[in-house]
């Protein structure tokens, strides 16, 4: 897979975990116009909030941690993400205003910030077109990488979109975040980057749930170089079409690599008042410890799926139609048609296994 | 155990499950003043509708059966479960207004009325003071039977409070319904049992959660029969007391016997703005499941209690504090500071273990 024109990745081992690639960087040769999506948990980590500041302006490098949520670990833990990114913009000739970061890892611990920062020359000076180092240093025990690429054609030659993104399959560190990079070449105006990326995330991203537990550090960036330029409507439909197929195939990984699954679900809602009433009815039956259960056990208890729609608040009647193919596959659909108007929406889940719980009890 | 004056009680097998009691009945002799509590379930049981309606009239039984939800089975649903009360309100020579009901079991399977009716003139020839039938009648899987009672000391004579609770502990049929039943013979106002009713179900059911999914069928009555009269304010705090000591001990021992817990935990939230938010911050924890795989695996990652509390969206600082006893004892208590308010609240459940998968994997 080839990197979109106008970035150099790289990643590198610095100490923040024993052994493995724990630092990464992507590099902008120009600015990039960067579009953010952030956890709404109120307890975020402090590289969320330094790149909330960030978000907006043109970008010229994104540093990533594996191992160290950098969270709720003590008083200046914002100071020190601020001085990790202020001593980056100096070795890039930057300024800390254009930089992102993000990390992945347990929460409470202080970041090793001295080890990042020693670790800066080597991490530039190995900038390239390789992306397996890049890729590397965003995961933690995810069992298989998740990177994602598409030609863009254009009415007159071609862009690309390539996506890296790390999973919930987390052991320790103990929190399931996930973290999605996509970089592109193609050039759209920020309002317009905007809103398609929000629909493909929505689409993607947010629609796709492990345990219901959300983390203190999912972040999602898309990056845009504009080295090449669109001509035309057409252009900008087949580029929102490969944004929307990369962030879904990078969900869809995300939730294939979901801690001790064995199934893979596809929820697909019809029949509801609005796409919201969808979404949350997707969502309510995905995120029912019951039904996972009942899906790991290949047991078709569909009365689990009327106590979660009515947990949530969606009255439905006797005539609501339950849909699905063999319970036996490792990918199992479930169609659900509320029967009271027309809206739809899709959620992608995995079953709740005890093997999730093994993972999960295991020393932080 | 003595049954509070006023009551008589019976139980029997009718034929819903195979041989064990499915079938009790809460007998007033005179009507009984009644205060019911019903899930939120925007999907509830026919059982739920009908007792609804009725709640607020004088009471002269309650039907209850075990086996079966009662709920999403068929359109004649509500209509059958009228049926039912009017069968048993004439073979009691009442009207079916003066009769509650409440089941418990699988969704979706319709309830086998004949069977019930045909019941009735054996379940009502049974009635007398023995409370094990009845006790019986509302198990499903429960390891163990859960009947609390209390004296009540008066300024002159004394009163007496008899509580049944069902659990969370359900292999088939299934749902983890919760019901209660308590029986008091002491006189209250009706407004002021309502009120103190309230306060005792908030304080005890309401803060209870195995694994955060509500049941279709979900019920507390809590019937007073009036043969007592308390003569002052001091015999009304009395009650208040018991009261709340009974429900608190049903909800406890409901926690106890949840399915595949390993561990009894004690949240206490304190510094919080409101009651409310202390709430909401233990009930965050408490279906954490990633919290609960770590107290099942005794592992004290705190950072997953921040997570929990963001995802609910309650801020804290990194003065906030987390104190636990030993893990590795059966019951673990948990105090977490707020530290921005004066506020407090405690909440009960239970661990999320491989049993617990392994339980609500099996065939419906």
């Amino acid at each position: 897979m080839k990197i979109p024109q106008g970035f150099l990745l790289s990643g590198i081992h610095c100490g923040i975990k024993k052994e493995k690639i724990d630092l990464g960087l992507i590099y902008c040769k120009d600015f990039s116009k960067a579009v953010g999506f952030f956890t709404t948990n109120t307890n975020p980590s402090y590289s969320v909030t330094v790149s909330k500041k960030n978000i907006n302006r043109p970008i010229k490098a994104v540093i990533v941690n594996s191992g160290n949520a950098n969270c709720f670990s003590h008083k200046t833990g914002f100071v020190d993400t601020e001085d990790i990114i202020t001593k980056l913009a100096y070795v890039l000739k930057a300024k800390k205003e254009n930089i992102l970061i993000a990390s992945t890892g347990i929460i409470g611990k202080r970041l090793p910030k001295e080890k990042i920062i020693t670790g800066f020359p080597e991490l530039v000076k190995n900038l390239g077109e390789d992306i397996k180092p890049f890729s590397a240093s965003i995961q933690t025990t995810d069992t298989f990488e998740k990177i994602v690429s598409r030609q863009v054609l254009l009415q007159k030659g071609k862009g690309s979109i390539l996506g890296f993104a790390k999973g919930a399959g987390m052991i320790a560190p103990n929190m399931a975040t996930m973290l999605s990079f996509i970089l592109t070449d193609i050039a759209l105006p920020l309002p317009v980057l905007r809103q398609c990326a929000r629909t493909a995330v929505t689409k993607s991203f947010n629609s796709i749930t492990i345990d219901g537990c959300m983390s203190t550090n999912d972040t999602v960036f898309i990056l845009s170089s504009g080295k090449v330029k669109p001509d035309n409507k057409k252009d900008k439909e087949a580029f929102i079409q490969a944004l929307e197929g990369v962030c879904l195939d990078l969900a869809k990984l995300i939730v294939r690599d979901g801690e001790g699954a064995t199934k893979f679900i596809e929820i697909e809602i019809k029949g509801a008042k609005t796409e919201n009433e969808a979404k949350a009815a997707g969502l309510a039956m995905a995120n029912s410890n019951l039904l996972k259960c009942a899906l790991y056990g290949e047991d078709p208890n569909w009365g689990r799926i009327i106590a979660a729609l009515g947990h949530a608040g969606i009255a439905v009647k006797e005539n609501v139609g339950v849909e699905t193919g063999s319970l036996k596959q490792k990918d199992i659909k479930i169609k659900v048609d509320l029967k009271h108007g027309k809206a739809g929406w899709v959620i992608y889940t995995s079953d709740l296994t005890p093997e999730y719980v093994k993972i999960n009890a295991e020393y932080s």
